[in-house]
This record gives structure tokens, sequence and C-alpha cells, in this order.
């Protein structure tokens, strides 16, 4: 759809176009899964902003992003976005490697205003004319970033346009005095027109003495100078930005109007508007949370819980378990309570849980302040976010050498979300950390007694790190029995001395496979799975292997500062040949998490054959 | 001095003290050196704070922490205060390991209110009633980290303190607009005050008229609720917090009056104060910015710049230099122009220069939106402070191999600042990012080169890392020629095939020292230097070593993810030792630059024995 034909149609037609994007997301989400709800509610912002700005020339950056498949739809994409989320589809994020017209990559919250102010500033830079627009919601509103983005901008002058996309949502309820201010605004909704209200009901109501007054008013100036000021000042006017709204998301009318009329003014301009999530769809209008991101489902039916055991409720599971026997037990979330499972601890103890928002580096640090006070907060963050908050971890945790719990959800790859979602980094950058306890469990039962380590024995910083999904090892019963030690390698299988395979975590999986499948071709060596990768049974690992030809270490995880490297380094100087696998220097992007496995040669097949060829 | 004792103290007295203070702090840092214009200016808040509030059971959390030389005074640190920044002494920054009167410990800013709610929630869990109060600077309060926790604080409800210390600085002059806004609450006056004036106003000069115009006034709803609660609205008590202020911050005897009227207050307050950076001292309120942090000086001239090279002047004369000729090279500090020697650069390309605040996760995803728009930016961040944005760097601009340059200064060792500000993660974090090349220059000639590389022949990121100080190697004369290439081994010493060690940067001065002394005691090896961490030269590296009994690594920076590991990775399968020597999963404590180095056993005198021992 080129620019000039969006501009050339009609309101109705623009309403029509509404329904049919509707249609299209709603239907490719139920049958490949997505983001339903963020994208259904943004369907009339994006027909309005492409009715005002030319896409082809204006920059317009999607804060995380996922509310961009409108966007996608009406600029090339509508043809192949059955794609969506595939391996070499359409990505649920924008990516500037997709599309001229996505302006930035995004995945992670809080950046658009930033990303923005970069273009906005280059563009003055070069002497070009174009727009440019963040959008970005009431929940990413809360992250520090996107607020050190408006102290900048509203200093800078820029001429830039961000718009705050309200829904009163991020994935979970927003929480925050932030979402509270919002909502008064919301609720003022005379707020603009406050003084003209003022004006026209002492003129209407007082019609004799309303005159006067309104004149001595004016001439109150310490109060009424600072008050009609004041009345007309937002807090994002007070970092400098000019503020319009609040306004109803969903009219489209309205919506190009309201930008038509903010989109030349020559500074910052931030308008506020109130959109629904899951707009369109009932069920996802009613339970947004639930919508957020979906699997495949019925598009009559809505989504059905699988009430599959999966990482994340085992991990809730036992959380709340040992928080029934250890009440010094907390718990943190940043905006993700019923994502990483943490409603469930929340409903038992309500007093003892935090919702931070999505603000991990303050979920961290205050984790801090609990802990030097004596309690144990186990911080619940998916690997990718954790990410945030590396120096948290590093200057308010492990430098005092306090005792928080990281409870790291979505560890490794992630599937159809792709590279920006993956959770690749943490056995790396964890393992840098002084005094920091990383445990990488194989299935629920590793989890649950790494999670009574971390709370009941560990005494400084420990991190729990575990995948998207279910675990196949379930079948076949617990791992370990409740006497034996995490921090003892645990041969799986040994079936010869030609080489050993050592894995952590989940990838275990496709270890023992690659094991059997190699001794069936003659082959003959071990697996032993590791679940403490720090501090890790180097000693014992060797004495394992000191007899076999090579040592394979595996890792669902980059090798830079991988268990791999790190096992190389401890067993430095020794007469033992070890081949790390994990990934390399390279993006994983979305598939599904088998197709991410086979992308960087951890899958059983790819194991085996790169075995091979050393062996 | 007992909190008894201090509380008992007349007025006079008091002040008196914080002239004694003054006197202390000031002779102290004219022979340790250590931050000077941020301690003095908070004297008098200090000892109001000490009057109030009683330090063996209140918690009283300094943000950064540079600001506490008077606190840790008066809570029984005055007899050993000469060993300030010493190794072994009384720290620069707050320590629980040092007095059970620190509370938290702090380095990096905008930490304090986190922490001091996590203390807040974690005393009312216990039922206790101890006072939380957060000390946080005005600098400090544009880092996102300082709102995500007025957000959460907001609407905690909590009972704390939080004390803005607006000196209208940071360590340069604040930018932004927050720093605008706080300047506007400075200047209007009479802020808090405009509804009792506008009240009087009406009574006192309109006495027949002004009762019922104020009764009337309040029956206006719709205006007037609104304007009187906007009226006492600041953008805090937007996020939900009492605000107070502004106050004059030296002023002891109106701040201990502010602090008793605020400290019962059920809820979260703001104490807004005004001080002076340097107060006290001359020279540093004259020039705030050159007495932030300071080395030894005479107090009757004042500091004197050496005007020796460092890698930071060397830095700063090479981008000066390169931006001259290339028009698309842009400088990004955050809160560090001085520090960082982007200062050179801001006078001479005012446009093309920004600074973000100490906002460093907003200065990289900015770069990422000037970088997508074609431009080089420079981002020069100190080595520890770049951890804040670990995410950034790989989410928003190596996830889109966007052209932005690093420039990491305080890598390695720093010295008396202590642990928190050693810049010992850099090559583990940024190797393992995806496409990022890493180099870690020798010497200033080195550090040109690279530079130049990275602007002018790099396509993707790209970080270049160089300590604080200056470099021996500068009477060496260049280490390279132009014609050479930065991605090849550099051999410095070839005496022997004993053994090789590798170094990069700095570092090579002791390897280079080791290597001379271990031939002299009979041990002939070899030196090479590498300056490219990534992609590194490992083949050129295997053959120039495949002969040699061991190889040892030696980097001033943490093993974990480092060069050492990172070699051993690329030359698995090979017969070929490699001992990598590094930074241990520890922390190094304050002390002089060699001191640290001695602690980590990467001193010259160290490296010799732990050769000899594997040899």
């Amino acid at each position: 759809m080129s620019p000039e034909y969006i501009k050339s149609l009609s309101l109705e037609d623009k309403e029509l176009l509404c329904s049919e994007l509707r249609d299209k997301i709603i239907h490719t989400v139920s049958t490949n899964g997505g983001h339903l709800g963020s994208n259904l509610g943004a369907v009339e912002l994006t027909v309005a902003l492409l009715s005002v700005f030319d896409y082809t020339k204006d920059k317009i950056v999607f804060d995380v992003g996922h509310q961009a498949y409108s966007y996608k739809l009406m600029t090339g994409r509508f043809d192949r976005f059955d794609t969506l989320r595939q391996k070499g589809g359409v990505s649920g994020f924008p990516r500037i490697s997709e599309s001229p017209y996505d302006a930035f990559d995004t995945g992670h919250s809080s950046t658009s205003i930033s990303a923005a102010l970069g273009m906005a500033r280059a563009r003055d830079l070069k002497g070009e004319d174009n727009y440019v627009v963040a959008i970005i919601g009431d929940g990413a509103m809360t992250g520090g970033l996107s607020y050190e983005a408006l102290n900048d901008l509203g200093h800078s002058r820029k001429k830039m346009l961000v718009i705050l996309n309200d829904n009163e949502m991020s994935i979970d309820k927003n929480v925050g005095g932030m979402s509270k201010y919002l909502k008064n605004l919301r609720i003022s909704s005379g707020y603009l027109s406050a003084k003209r209200n003022t004006e026209n009901f002492l003129t209407r109501n007082l019609p004799v003495i309303g005159k006067p007054i309104m004149k001595m008013m004016l001439s109150v100036k310490n109060f009424f100078r600072f008050a009609v000021n004041k009345q007309q000042t937002s807090m994002f006017e007070d970092l400098g930005l000019v503020y319009y709204g609040p306004r109803d998301g969903h009219d489209l009318k309205g919506l190009i109007k309201h930008l038509d009329a903010v989109k030349d003014i020559k500074g910052p301009v931030l308008l506020h508007i109130c959109t629904k999530k899951g707009k369109g769809y009932k069920f996802a209008e009613e339970e947004p949370s639930s919508y957020h991101g979906v699997g495949p489902f019925d598009i009559s039916k809505g989504v059905v819980s699988s009430g599959k055991l999966s990482y994340t409720t085992a991990f809730a599971g036992a959380l709340t378990e040992l928080a029934t026997k250890n009440k010094k037990v907390l718990g943190i979330s940043a905006a993700m309570a019923q994502g990483t499972g943490m409603d469930k601890f929340a409903f038992k103890f309500p007093e003892r849980f935090f919702d931070c928002g999505i603000a991990e580096e303050h979920a961290v640090t205050m984790a801090g302040g609990l802990a030097v006070s004596g309690f144990i907060p186990v911080v619940a963050i998916y690997s990718s976010f954790l990410q945030r908050a590396y120096d948290q971890i590093i200057h308010d945790v492990c430098f005092m050498n306090l005792h928080v719990v990281f409870a790291i959800d979505r560890s490794g790859f992630v599937g159809n979300d792709g590279h920006t979602h993956n959770g690749l980094h943490d056995i790396s950058y964890l393992n840098s950390m002084p005094g920091m306890t990383v445990l990488s469990p194989r299935d629920y039962s590793d989890l649950k007694k790494c999670m009574d380590y971390a709370i009941n024995k560990c005494e400084g910083p420990v991190a729990i790190r575990y995948p998207r999904g279910s675990s196949v090892f379930e079948e076949e019963g617990p791992l370990y029995t409740e006497a034996e030690d995490l921090f003892k390698p645990h041969v799986q299988s040994d079936l010869g001395d030609e080489f050993a395979i050592l894995s952590t975590g989940f990838i275990a999986e496709q270890c023992q496979d690659a094991v059997l499948k190699l001794s069936e071709l003659g082959f003959k060596g071990k697996h032993i799975n590791i679940t403490a990768v720090k501090p890790m049974p180097s000693e014992e690992i060797y004495e394992l292997t000191k007899n076999v030809r090579y040592v394979f270490t595996v890792e669902e995880a980059i090798l830079s500062g991988g268990f791999g490297e790190n096992l190389m380094e401890q067993l430095k100087g020794r007469d033992l040949k070890i081949i790390p696998f994990g990934v390399e220097d390279q993006m994983i992007r979305a598939g599904t998490y088998k197709e991410q496995l086979v992308d960087s040669k951890l899958d059983a097949d790819s194991i085996v054959s790169r075995i091979r060829s050393v062996l």
C-alpha cells in the first residue's frame, strides 16, 4: 500500500481497512501464535499514522514492537504475513533487515524515544525535514530508559512526536506512580479545557459578578498565573514536551485530526491516547493478560490453557512451597508476574510480593535493599530482560555478597520470538560476576532442588536458569535423589572412553540422544550432566574424563565466558582436549525451538556429526 | 560521636562542627586525593541528618557515595580518616563491610532510592519503625534507575524520605529537561506557599469581597480544585510523593527544622534542598568541575593540572583530528565530557556533541538512532559505567550491526576509587556480543591507530578500551608503523622458546618487565602483544607459539570470557598449553594501581613467580 493510496482512502474505507487488518491479525496469530492484544489495540493508531505521515520518508519507531503487525501489513508485508514468526518469515518485531520501512529493531522495552531522538538529531544535522515518531506504551514508560530519553528530548527541543499508547497494561496490569498519574490524567477529562470551562462557568452562571471575578483572578498574580500555568502542565511538560491528551485511540477520525494538528509543532510533542488491549476480539478484551503473547488457538473458542507442566509452573510450585516454610522469602517481578509464574506466589503471599514494573534495574537494586535487611528476595525475570540489570547485579548485589536469588526463565532458545528474546547470554555474564553461584537445572526435580539450595543453603547471590516450555525428562523421574549433591557431575550414560559429552541444563536431552546415536555408529562414549556451572566441579569432571580422547561441552548459550570456556580455564595445563559447543558469535533468529537448535548446530544430529568429524 | 552527643550539641557547636568537618575533608583530600566538591557541599546536610535521625538505627543511603565523608567522620571513622582511599583504609564510598552504619555499598549512580525502598519494605515486613533516608543528587536523578524507583516508591506509599541534593551539577554541569525543571522549581520560590499567598492577598487586600470570593472560588469545582491541586503538584507529587522545597542546603538551622517537620509524614516524601558544590573552599566553589575528583594538591594553590599526556588526552586529540576529516563523526557523553576528554571535541564541534546526562543506556540507544541514520557516533563512557548499557549495546547496536564506536576509558584497575570503579568486565562482556570488534591498545599511538580503524575502516560496532592515567610506552616511540596491521600479533621480545607471554593492552608493561626478569633468571621466552581481542589473530598466535612449552595470556580484566579463555576456545584441540592470567572471581579493592596489580597477581614480579612455578 503506497503512502498516497492510504492517504487517498475515505474515512469509511479506512475504517474498513481497520477491520480487515484486525481479521488478518487474529487469523494469522491463531495459526502461528504471536502478540495479539497489543496489536489489536494499535490498529486505528497505525492507520491514522500512515494517513498523516509518509512511511517511505518519515521514521516510525514502535517501542517493543509487539504492536507493529498493522504497520507491517500496510508496508509491503501483507502477502507473506502468513510466515509471521516462522523461520525466514516475517518477524514478530520490526527489523531493519526485513524492510526499509522498519526504522529500528525492537523487542526489548523502552528504547523507542532514545532511538527516535537519535534519528531526529541526525535529520537536523543532515538538514532534512522528515518526521520522527516514537510509539510507546504506558508499560514501557515505566522503564527508566524512556525517562532518560524524555529528559534529553525535552532539553533538545527537537521536533519529534511521542505517542503514548496508554492501555493501562504492559503484559500484566501496570503498577507504579506513573500508572496512577496517567490514570488521573485520563479521569480529569476536562484537563486541558479547564481554563475554558472556568471561564464558561463564571460567565454563564454568574453573568454579573463573573466578569469582574475573572478579571480579579487574573490580577492575583502570585496565585493565578501559577495556577493557570500548572493547570496546563503535565509531568511531560515539566520535562519540556508539549502535551496533548488524553484522546480516544480507537476514534480513527479524531486520531487523524489530532496527528495533523500536532505534526508541525516545532519541538517535542507527546500525544497521549487511550486504547484497549485486544480491541475487537472479545476473548482478548476480557482477559488481556492471557492474550498478550499466545500460541496457536481456535478463534471461536479462544486460548485454552494446556495445563501442561512447564519449567515456569515447576518454579512457581517450588517457590510457593519453599516460601511457606521460610518466611524470609520474598518475590519480585518486573511486570511479568504471570509469565514468570510469580502470580501464584503473589496470590498466596500478597504482602511478600513486589511488582516493580518494566524496571529490571530497579527490581534488582531494590532486591539488594531487601537482602541487606535480612530477607531472601527471589527475582524472577526472563533471561534476555535480566541483561538490563547487568550492572545492578554486580554493583548492588554481588559486591556486597547479598543473598538474592535470580530465577531466570526463558533461558536458552525461545523459538519464534527470535533473537531479541533468546536467553543466550546468561551463563556468560553470570559466570563473570564475583561470588555468583550459577545453576542450570536439567528438569523439574533438578530445578526444585536448585531452588531449595538457593533459598535455604546458599548465602550469597545465586542464579538459576531454566528454559521456556516443558521438559522431556519428567517421565524418566527425578534425576537426583534428595541426598545427592547438586555440585557433583552426574553420569547419565557410560558406554565407553572414546569421548565424553558434558552438558548443562535442558540441552542434556540432545546430548543424551547424541551419545546413543554415536554408540549405534560405533563411537562409544559417556554423557555427563552438570547442574552447577559456577562453582563448577572441575576436579570431579577431570577424574571422570581424564582417560577419554576428547571432552565435548555442550551448552545452549554463547561460547564466550560460558561453561565450556570456564572448564578449559579451570583445567588449564592438563592433558585433556576440551572442545566447547555453544552458540558462536552470531544471532539465532526466529524459528521453532528445534530449528534454532539446528541453526546453532546444537541439535542431537549436529552434535553427532560434529563429534564424528573430530574423532 | 554517638547519636545522643550529636543531638545534644547547640546550634553554634553544630556550626563549629561543620567547619571542623570541612577542614578535615579539605586536608585529607589534599593529601590522599578524593572527591572534594560533592563532600564539601553535603556537610550541613549530614550534620542536620544526624541531628534528627539516629544513625545506629535509621538507614541513611547516600547515592553514588561521593558525598559521604562527613557521615564517615561522624560515625566512627574520624581517627583513621587519614587512610582514606588507601589500601586497607577508609573507602571513598560507603561500604557495609567497613561500618555497620553504612547502609548500602555505593559507587555507581542512581541506586539509592531503589535500595532504600527495599529497606523500607523490609522494615515494615518486620514491623520495625526506623527511618529510611535516601540522599540523591540532581545529577543522579537524570539516571533512569532513580525514576524507576520513584515510580515504585510513589505507588508503595512507604514511609521514606528522599533528599534531593540539588547543586546543579553531576560531575559536569547537568543537562536535560529534569535539570531545567528543577531550576524552575528553584526560581518559583513562592511555590508551596502560593495558596496561602492567595488567601492572604484576598483577605488582606479585599477584606469585604475577599472571603466570599474565596468561597466562590472553592465552589468552582472543575477549575479551582484542579488548580489548587496542580498548584501544589510537582512532578514528584505526580508520582505520588509529598514534595517540600526548595530549601537552602547550607542553612543548618533550617535544615534541622525541615527534617524534623517531614520525618513523621506517613508516606514517601521528597525534600528538595539546594547546595553549592565545593562550599567553603574557594577554588572548588569557583571551578566545581575541576574539583569533583582530584589527586593530592596544595591547599593554598588549589589543583594544578599536570599537563601530562594521558590515554584520555590521547583519545581526545585523536577524536578531534579524525572528526575534522570525517564529518560523520559525532560525540556522545554521559555527564562526563571533561573526564572522558570529550570536552575538547565538544568545544570544536558543539553541534556534533551530545551530553545525555548520567544515562548510559539512553546514550547507547540514542547512538543507535544516530548510527542507523548514517552517522558514526563515538560514545565515550568509563568502563565500569558502560556496564549499565550492557543490554542496549547488544539490543540496540550489535543486533543491527550498527557502526557505533565505544571509547572506553578507565579500563582495568583505577586505583584508589576501588572495586566499584575498576573496569575489569569490559573484555568479557564485549567479547560475548555478536559482531562486536574489541580493541585493547597498548599505548597512545596504538590508541590513535585503533581510533582511525574504528572510525574509518570498521563497519559495525567497535569498542576501544584504554586505562586511566599515562602510558610508560610513549618514550619508546610508536609501537606500530602506519602500515602494520592492528589485527596481527606483535612480538615485543623474542628471547627463547621456553614460554610465551601474550599480553593485551597496557598490562604489556608488566609483561615486558617479566620476560626480561625471567630471562635473567635463565628462563628464555617471548613477549607478544595483541591489540585485537576480537576478532583475535588466533592462527598467527598459534604459528608464533606452537613450539613453546607454555603460553601465558595476561589481561587486566576478569578471566571469565576474557582474552585468555577466548584464545583457548579458538585453539581448542591443538597441542598448546595455554595458562590464562587475569582477575579471578574476586573484588580488587582500593589501593594504588600498583597495589591492585599485586593483589591480583598481575604485576611483573607475580607474573615471574607464577610462570616459574609452572615451568
